[in-house]
């Protein structure tokens, strides 16, 4: 549907017509390149605003790369037969059996999600906050998104209660729902629902006979390996359709290849069908060389197991500092669980905040933390948080080095919190939080 | 807008309401995948069916990919500065000076035309007949395509005085056109449109304030190299927008890169920042590693400037045995002038294909050349032709060879019509041509 909904005019003429899009720069993407800039520009930058590993791809997934790069021939839309079977037996390995036949792989999960919402259309429930690109997408590709508040405490899921609230609402209205999109763990606030949760949400997806499209592209990361996902495709397998990709948990984000395992029985037929129609109009199939690439990656060889556990251990371990930080000049933080994200809330400051700031929003925090300090961190409305809320979603991840070198001795190290490069960032962290929340000295009184 | 658009019902419910989109498989991926399905099944094919270079991909190209390997981070969305860069010169290199900054590159120009498409907005132009993807993009991501008949004899552009009534006509109906696509050289036709229709139907789209969209994926393919391409962009390049990638002269379609040359000015300033807005939320940048392969390939190097040339000749060399094959039984075929592809016409063969096979369209006739005996083409309805035109595709660039080495010595040989694989397969094209064409015998009078 297009996002400008008037009727189109009968003079309409030339090249911006009613129905075309506009659709802004996805923030996350934007708040990189404007962080590029302000270097650019010579500012000292503390980038805390784009969801990206910030650590070098694992020698032996170049290699295969490589190794796959005569691969020129265009493939089957769903992929190669290596890459799904590969992909059948990660998900496999994680109690959720699969077929082959149930993959399909696109340009980055990004893609896959377009795709599906497309491939969907009616309108989309997505949990509010939550990543930018699911409500963009339901506005771009299907009748727009639903934002429903996530439970206290946990993000990346709609709450179960609410969710049947909205969907019932929206349709005696007449409208169409079809979907709900859910994150586990999540981006933004770096939570993870409960089992109890999910479970909810599936009994309510059953009864409105809504598909799930759950996004696990940070499964590997979180931050405690003994605790188990728990995926909607464990408890509504006939209706979820699970996505992931490398960008996350192997740093690939850069190489733009991810897989959807779609739900085995017939909402599964339907639904593969309709994707593969999408994809094969906008993107043919993911690149082949990516394809061997991911092939060998969702095999788990041994030396990508212990990649990603240490990246496990380094976001973990970042994640919690960045929140003591935060915590220290009074921010109220929920503790990070997955991911390497930390969404803080200022609502304890907000008073001293307007008094000394005049900030009213947490776009006009996250704007003078930018423009007055060179720290970079997306409000939470661009996640669909209230324009008021002084919540901001910073991403630890990019403290972990400049170079190579450096991140890769962040990896190594037992703790990186004593590397001096990610010790500076964390002090000046501190120090611009407490320049921006410190109690204003008292006016000196005037004398005459 | 939705391929439906029936009202939607108040009393929807569920998993398909009435936006959800119906996409079918691209009919070029879906033959592919019917002849690798044939093969499977035992049956002996001749894959003329898939616009594929059949060509491996140059090792020189292979390098730089693999030396790309370890680029994992995500990029700006337009692309990288080098990529941009190297586009830039070879646009310039051919008349069509270009900055960095007018570059935008995706997964593929596939990729890059949907969202052009998209940003569009409203009803599309596109020639008839023209690729499949054209017709499918415009219903999926704007208002729906408006076909155009091309001049006689020149294809990949629609008839600029056609071009200018169904623009006034479905103005005066109050409906809103946002753009003309255009294909220089041709796909399906293997033809390329005279600078003279050019220059007019640049006059039309700027008469009429339509954006050009102009495909150029098979411009380094025509057969004649001393020939100069007429890109609306020499002649209206406020509003035109050329597309292109390493897909066709290159042979990488399985890569997945494509770039896209926006007009410098306000029109392009508009679209640049819309695509980027549109790519950001679907595809967030083309693969890095292959935005690295591509700058090299865009700058030109001589190795792969040799294998460019190769393989216009080679293409040029079999598309003409093709072009005979066809023309020996009958069909009339216009001589292909560029890419890999012919478009014979079985009129004059109408009355006997009806009376020996029942054939009364053109997909009757390509479903007796695939059931009956292997060869996969497809009808010129895919295409937009109308249904009972006995034309069909053909792609005669999948007869280099099942393996990399027979192709490079396809690539290598001054007649590659020599090669007994070659002369075999268009042998057996013959033999399948004369049976489903030859005058069918006279009953012997039944003895009693």
């Amino acid at each position: 549907m297009p996002v400008q909904n008037e009727s189109t005019e009968a003079t309409s003429t030339g090249s911006r017509p009613s129905g075309a899009r506009r659709v802004p720069l996805s923030p996350t993407l934007a708040i990189n390149e404007a962080m590029a800039r302000k270097r650019r520009e010579g500012v000292r930058v503390l980038p805390l605003g784009f969801g990206e590993a910030g650590l070098p791809i694992h020698p032996a997934l170049a290699r295969e790369l490589a190794a796959g790069s005569d691969r020129g021939a265009y493939g089957p839309v769903a992929g190669s037969a290596a890459l799904r079977a590969a992909a059948a037996g990660y998900w496999s390995r994680r109690g959720l059996p699969t077929e082959p036949g149930m993959v399909v792989s696109g340009p980055g999960s990004k893609a896959l999600l377009f795709g599906l919402v497309m491939s969907l259309g009616g309108e989309i429930v997505i949990p509010a906050p939550s990543w930018v690109s699911y409500a963009a997408q339901a506005t771009m590709a299907a009748e727009g998104a639903i934002q429903v508040a996530t439970p206290p405490g946990e993000g990346g899921v709609p709450s179960p209660a609410l969710l049947a609230d909205a969907v019932v609402r929206a349709r005696s209205q007449g409208r169409s729902v079809a979907g709900v999109v859910v994150t586990l763990p999540d981006n933004p606030t770096g939570t993870l629902a409960s089992e109890q949760t999910v479970r909810r949400l599936c009994e309510v997806a059953r009864e409105l006979d809504l598909v799930i499209v759950s996004d696990e592209i940070y499964r590997d990361l979180v931050h405690d390996p003994s605790r188990d996902v728990p995926s909607p495709a464990a408890y509504a397998p006939e209706r979820t359709v699970v996505t992931t990709a490398l960008s996350k948990h192997l740093a690939a984000g850069g190489w733009r290849i991810g897989v959807a395992r779609l739900p085995d029985g017939p909402i599964g037929e339907t639904l593969r069908t309709d994707l593969l129609g999408v994809g094969s109009e906008i993107w043919s199939s993911a690149p082949a060389p990516m394809q061997h690439a991911a092939a060998f990656a969702f095999s788990e060889p041994p030396e990508l197991v212990e990649r990603v556990d240490r990246s496990r251990r380094l976001h973990a371990t970042v994640a919690a500092a960045v929140t003591a930080r935060f915590e220290a000049v009074g921010a109220r933080v929920p503790s990070p669980e997955g991911a390497f994200y930390v969404y803080p809330d200022f609502e304890p400051l907000r008073d001293r905040l307007r008094a000394d700031h005049g900030v009213r929003t947490g776009a006009d925090l996250t704007e003078l933390l930018l423009e007055r300090h060179g720290v970079g961190v997306l409000p939470g409305a661009a996640f669909g948080d209230a324009e008021e809320a002084l919540r901001m979603r910073v991403s630890s991840s990019l403290l972990y080095g400049e170079t190579e070198e450096q991140r890769l001795a962040a990896l190594a190290t037992p703790d990186p919190l004593t590397l001096p490069w990610i010790a500076d960032s964390l002090d000046r962290l501190s120090e611009v939080l407490a320049a921006v929340t410190a109690p204003t000295p008292l006016a000196a009184p005037a004398t005459c």
